[in-house]
């Protein structure tokens, strides 16, 4: 029951035959593989992690019409987005190979001998790193190259010296397999053991489950669902020794548009964010979920203006009939919650018309089913009786991967106040454009307070992504011979 | 029943009058004003945090009469020791003044603007540091300065700019409320909001269920046992919205001793080692607890000679007597499954003789319940058949605070494989002295795998515990006003 089956995202109709899921031997096995690959990989140059990362870019452009097409059999997402996808995706690897290259992994902190008693005096002491281990990586449905087998996670992971078991996402199986075929061929052609990057596979739960219990695995990362990567933290949490375990959740990803950026060009920004709502179905985690208009004549135009420009969007198929139809019963459950139906486009099987949802900032706060996120191309509005109330929304929030604020580009105690309640809940503040669109780069932050982020210190996108995957260790009076392998493992 | 007491911890009598446990109204309360201090000193400049840091310190060292006779009546731990320990929480509290006025708290890492279309081209990134909020910090019995009210957690969150509620140690409850009277002088001194540093007390474990599971508690800071710290990690990711919670609980602290160092200095080290095992009566998170010896003549020899170091040393009394009756516990646990008596000093009520147990590194391997801490004097002896073996006791041991090694000074397959377990499972890694004495600086990693700490990446002690308490937020495309902040929250 856990076997699992590639369909076409636009006709919902089966592609190719079944695939059968991992079995818990072979689970055993990829993560015996992995651990046995760290021993090598762990204490690996960063000339041999930036070669590898290097090959693996390489090996996917090199296969990219028949991934892309694949992709998009599997996905509906569109030749153009995935062939812009692989290109990140081609991208982050060479990036972490760069990373590598520099020797970021082997940073250290040299922190010599003070003479004397403590607590001013203490010995010699380097502050350095060293890889966790074989990292679980769940792979996520809406990226299927940035955030799947070869995605971030994999690429973070390798340049921090650690082998990957990806469970790949059932949403598109057929080409999770293409592309771990790819690393299979670039690592038996760089002489790695194979074991460095393994995959399994499954349908139902029990396949990530077992990976995220088992003893060898030493983190786990995850792009998903809100109760899925709830779910795995909790086993991760249960385990006899707890492990690092880095989920990237749920997002609601709220729009704060103040009166003044309104009234100013109020009608570019409703076709901006319009764009912005579905924009690959609405199937990205920073999705603006949420938009917080302050009462008033502006806020009555805006709306007009959004409804207007989100009514004539025609959304592609979902990703899956699964998502498909929970994208309905989320609409629905904000319906029954009082929320009032500004556009109510209609759907096919596959792909959803998109939704705009007002309530005011009374009903909001007190309903905390309006605060779940609905993946898919809607959007809840929130009139708020004023600044404070805005801020009470976003404080009930909680937490988001982003929070977008439009107007404040002048300071005052209301722009410091919503600036302070953005930054109190979101990874990313963003004061113009829209929240889809994330940066790969040195100062990006995808990681917030609950339910964005199980690790909210940390990110899944940027160059500190590969900060998760590396445990501090301090060696207090080392010998020479290890001082000289300056920062690399042994 | 959750009221506390004060003891005479050398004679076990009761010390003053008993104290009332706080109760949910006022552990709300406290939470409030800690709430209601955020608002102004999350946004704090450097100065104002070095100066607060700066008059605790020295209303703690004009305050040092007395809190140290206070101190080793309700702990045991001797004037000399006590009297170090404050300097050294003086000197802690300097040290994030230091770091405050140096501006870390508002380091930023400026990403420009790239043109272009992603992933090459990006928006202008800032990324940035904010407060987490409001820290519910627990302090420890053993170090009743420098991890209790006014030690390193609290420092560390204040230079970050959290306000702290304190849940004090029922084992030194004069004390605390000695310093936390300290602590309301100076903030009322410096005009500040008294609910920037609350404290609560209890006996039971009420009252810290309560502070960690209030909602607006930001993070949770503890140093204490495995059972204990567990428990409230548990609460912490069971809330509505789970929490960072930065535990530091056992550690055994292996040492691993090989046959060319005991051959050098065997009898220098046995004298080194017995004075760390019961230094402070054993209650260290850094002490000793685990000797891990390649069997042969070095390793007969190094025995004996320590048998007869620890056998000469008296322990004081412990810090209160459930401390004192888990220590016998403990001690039995080991002889019951196995383990053979060397060293077996009686003690008294409150002080008890050192231990010293043996087994074989199969049996170690083979028994769990030989890998727990056992909290005071005593260690155990793991004679491993060779390298490989010992590897795999520390494989077993699997998280610890520290390892030291003793013997790995010149490089060989050997020692390069015991250095890679030893940096597997330890925040720090030691090649001469021993474990107890862990210096306040800035390459200090006082944390580890599973059970060392719940947060293995984060450390409790040194300059990084600062990071504990500051998530990044990036800030794209930010106006000019908030740029000009340099980092400084609003």
């Amino acid at each position: 029951m856990n076997d699992l089956q590639s369909f076409d995202a636009r006709s919902g109709a089966a592609h190719g035959e079944p695939l059968r899921a991992s079995t818990p031997e072979s689970i055993d096995a990829a993560v015996l593989a992995a651990a046995a690959a760290f021993d090598t990989w762990g204490s690996s140059t960063g000339a041999q992690r930036a070669a590898l990362l290097e090959a693996l870019a390489a090996a996917l452009e090199a296969d990219r019409e028949a991934l892309v097409a694949l992709a998009d059999t599997e996905t509906a997402l569109g030749t153009a987005r995935l062939n812009g996808e692989l290109d990140r995706t081609a991208f982050q690897l060479r990036r972490f190979a760069a990373i590598a290259t520099r020797g970021v992994p082997f940073e250290r902190l040299d922190d010599p001998a003070v003479a004397g008693a403590p607590p001013v005096g203490h010995p010699a002491m380097v502050l350095q790193r060293v890889p966790l281990g074989p990292v679980a990586m769940f792979a996520a449905s809406n990226f299927p190259f940035a955030f799947s087998v070869l995605g971030g996670d994999t690429a973070s992971a390798l340049a921090a010296g650690c082998p990957v078991v990806v469970k790949a996402h059932p949403g598109h199986p057929l080409l999770s397999l293409r592309v771990f075929g790819l690393i299979q061929t670039v690592l038996q052609a760089q002489d790695l053991p194979v074991g460095l990057v393994s995959m399994v596979q499954g349908a139902g739960v029990e396949v990530g489950v077992a990976l995220v219990r088992h003893p060898l695995i030493a983190a786990g990362a995850f792009t998903g669902s809100t109760r899925g990567g709830a779910a795995l933290q909790a086993e991760a949490n249960a385990r006899a020794r707890p492990i690092p375990f880095y989920g990237e959740l749920g997002s609601i990803n709220p729009v704060v548009a103040l009166p003044a950026a309104l009234q100013a060009r109020g009608g570019e920004l409703a076709t901006l964010l319009a764009g912005s709502i579905v924009q690959g179905c609405g199937q990205f985690c920073t999705n603006p979920g949420l938009i917080v208009l302050i009462d008033g004549s502006e806020a009555d135009a805006f709306v007009a203006q959004l409804a207007t420009a989100l009514a004539a969007q025609t959304p592609h198929a979902m990703l899956t009939s699964g998502m498909r139809r929970a994208f309905d019963a989320g609409v629905a459950r904000f319906l029954e919650h009082g929320a009032q139906a500004l556009v109510q486009q209609p759907g096919s099987a596959q792909a959803p018309g998109p939704q705009l949802l007002q309530v005011s900032g009374a009903q909001f706060l007190q309903q905390s089913a309006l605060h779940d996120e609905v993946f898919g191309p809607s959007s809840l509005i929130v009139r708020a009786a004023s600044n404070a109330e805005a801020l009470a929304v976003l404080a009930a929030v909680g937490g988001s991967l982003t929070v977008t604020l439009w107007g404040a580009d002048t300071e005052s105690d209301d722009t410091r106040a919503l600036v302070r309640g953005a930054m109190a809940i979101a990874g990313r503040v963003l004061f113009a454009s829209v929240p889809t669109g994330v940066a790969v780069t040195a100062a990006q932050q995808h990681g917030g307070p609950w339910p964005a982020s199980t690790a909210p210190m940390t990110t899944s996108v940027g160059d500190a992504a590969l900060d998760r995957f590396l445990r501090p260790v301090s060696l207090q009076d080392a010998p020479g011979w290890l001082l000289a392998r300056q920062g690399r493992p042994c």
